[in-house]
């Protein structure tokens, strides 16, 4: 074994060794860790923040403003932490729902209850409040996390594990349910991505790169999104003043998050009258073009787009157009472009809504509202780690529910199988 | 690209376009195509019988009776195919169950609803009929199957994929939602394994060998599990007719199946009255075991187990037998041999029963029951395309709901996030 797998080794056996215990603690001992961990960041706000600074110091020239804005920790971004992590307080406990129960004809009864997933790794990139935010999900539904920040963000991270210690410790829970990555070492991730047995699932937060390679190399389960090539479908019978204003915020909204629309969807029957309008809209605000030879025999001037635009998540001020006949066609042309994320359709016409909330396998359908919905927050999470898009155990946003799995209890009176 | 990764691509594509339009169909078209094909095999029995003997007389000669017993299929077993796939159409439909609904203040309706998983990969061993049966809950749950089943079965599995065509044919449904791998080559297996996109789920069903070769491989999610190393507790609290009853089935109705009990752990408060009770039982049904130093102080003559027994799934009659002290002592052998398949406490006392219950992290957890009991038909399933001790997505028997997942569609009124 390697030195990088011996020590993650190290780490994974004291989170599972914590796990158990944290499996088994009431709801009260673990808001107890969140409340006192909200108290210890404040307690600790000089030290993060001088942490932070080393760490801001220490950064390379070629880290644009933006990064920089991200990495940095205020005393005010610091309160902000504290504050998130009593909110997940007040968010309903997760564990002990009983999702099921039914009794079969000789007695037994059956109860399928929601259990922790055990041990979960968090990989995230430059924001370092990420870190706390995750701990906090992760404490509250009974789960021990590994925690593996960006390399430049170090100090700040381990300042911050420091105030997660001091609420375990005073909630009586085993310090090794919240574990820094000892160094940024490459290795140790690549570790973790192949920790079975060690890690039940692991979270990758960040650029595609990032979310790419884990996507890439992990043989322990991940949930995670890669892409967010989302489609906004204004049907025939959509009101034009309620596609002017879902199109303009489904796109302009914040551009940069995997909910923002890349792609428009307009019925030929609608598009010669509505298509000018929604262009000069988003054009007032800044966005550019990508268009069908459809789309472009009704406003010239738009730019032609070519094979691979239509598989192209922007992330920018850039939207592509595209002319359908139909919601077959839109479903078609969702299928074969979409990374199965969010789509919307704009529609009067209930019988076609409903034809595309069924007709597409998306993790998030919407009739009539912004793709931009798509977050633990606004979906009513209250919280949110991550957002998934594959098939299996959570789709969407993931907050509290979906960081738990479910075992069955089956209650008897003696009976046997015979 | 191999030639095997080439040809299981065509086969991924075919299942996935199929899928798409399988996920539309209604309840009564896929209860109609199971319909059809149960019609198909009864038509085809004398073909698939002379099939079936083909096969038999290439087996070579070192598969033993049990083997060859299980590879044969007489018109009897034929019929039963056919009584299992109207089975699965007598149950309820899990596609389209509303999961949860809510609104929020915004006025944003939500509803998580049941979908399809999408393209299913079936490996398999020995009997053919696991082809039928699989394939029947795959197209009632909306989902394409590629099956491979062993390569001793082909033609076999051929004749019974042809009456499977048949019924999708007649329902109006792409053939493709059932596709066979066309040879025994193993490389095709390892394709499927890596075949990330194309398939959403690999389950295997077969011997350990098989079991643990796909999760090793596997890139594709799976359902599986490997290890049956389920317990029985007989608490100090148990009453001693409840717990001879149910020991003696939990080890002894079947030993092959992964809910045997293969390990007995009792508390040093009764084993002195009840141990030599519980071994006289076993022994007189022809049962062997592996004692610990403890027990053997009860019962001198019990052969000492060495480190490895409690480790050791049987599937046989013998029993490992530990003495231990209370239920925080049960759990820690639980915790530290078991394979989170199957556990049971034997007991009278509520409190200590809770805390087992609580205390264990296996996919299934008995009070007063016999662990036999982990199977879809006991769980109320109707029917088990296997059983999953993962964490991830589904744990216990796996049965139609279990083929699912979910996606959100919310409904709006032209809200903008803003």
């Amino acid at each position: 074994m390697s030195d990088a797998t011996i020590l993650l080794k190290g780490l994974t056996d004291a989170a599972r060794r914590a796990a158990r215990g944290l499996a088994r603690a009431d709801e009260g001992v673990r808001n107890n860790a969140l409340l006192a961990a909200a108290k210890a960041l404040r307690v600790r706000t000089d030290e993060i923040v001088a942490a932070n600074a080393r760490d801001l110091a220490g950064l390379s020239a070629d880290r644009n403003a933006a990064f920089r804005d991200r990495l940095t920790l205020t005393s005010e971004r610091v309160e902000a932490m504290a504050k998130g992590l009593e909110e997940v307080i007040a968010l309903p406990d997760p564990l002990g729902r009983v999702l099921a129960q039914w009794t079969r004809p000789n007695g037994l009864h059956f109860r399928r209850v929601a259990v922790p997933l055990g041990v979960i790794g968090m990989i995230y990139e430059s924001r370092p409040n990420v870190g706390a935010d995750a701990a906090a999900l992760c404490i509250k539904s009974g789960n021990a996390v590994i925690l593996r920040g960006g390399g430049e963000s170090l100090n700040s991270a381990r300042a911050i594990h420091a105030a997660m210690a001091d609420g375990l410790r005073a909630a009586g829970l085993d310090e090794a349910c919240v574990q820094i990555m000892p160094s940024a070492d490459r290795d140790l991730v690549g570790a973790l991505l192949q920790a079975s047995g060690g890690v039940d699932l692991i979270i990758p937060r960040g650029g595609r790169a990032l979310v790419e390679r884990v996507q890439r190399e992990a043989r322990v389960p991940v949930l995670s999104h890669a892409d967010g090539l989302c489609h906004t479908y204004v049907h025939a019978s959509a009101k034009p003043d309620m596609a002017r204003r879902i199109l303009l915020d489904a796109k302009m909204r914040r551009t940069g998050i995997c909910g923002a629309t890349e792609t428009l969807l307009i019925d030929s029957a609608i598009a010669p009258s509505l298509l000018p309008v929604l262009v000069q809209d988003l054009a007032a605000k800044g966005c550019a073009f990508r268009a069908d030879a459809k789309a472009r025999e009704i406003i010239p001037s738009l730019p032609l787009a070519d094979a691979v635009d239509f598989d192209t998540e922007w992330l920018d001020s850039v939207l592509s157009i595209a002319v359908v006949d139909g919601v077959e066609q839109a479903l078609e042309h969702v299928a074969q472009h979409g990374s199965a994320h969010t789509e919307a359709i704009i529609a009067e016409d209930e019988v076609v809504a409903m034809q595309f909330l069924n007709g597409t396998d998306s993790a998030v359908v919407m009739w009539n509202a912004s793709t931009q919905f798509c977050d633990g927050g606004e979906f009513g999470f209250g919280a949110e780690i991550g957002i998934a898009t594959g098939k299996m155990h959570a789709r969407g946003p993931v907050g509290l529910e979906q960081l738990t799995t479910y075992h069955y209890e089956v209650i008897g009176t003696g009976q046997v199988r015979g």
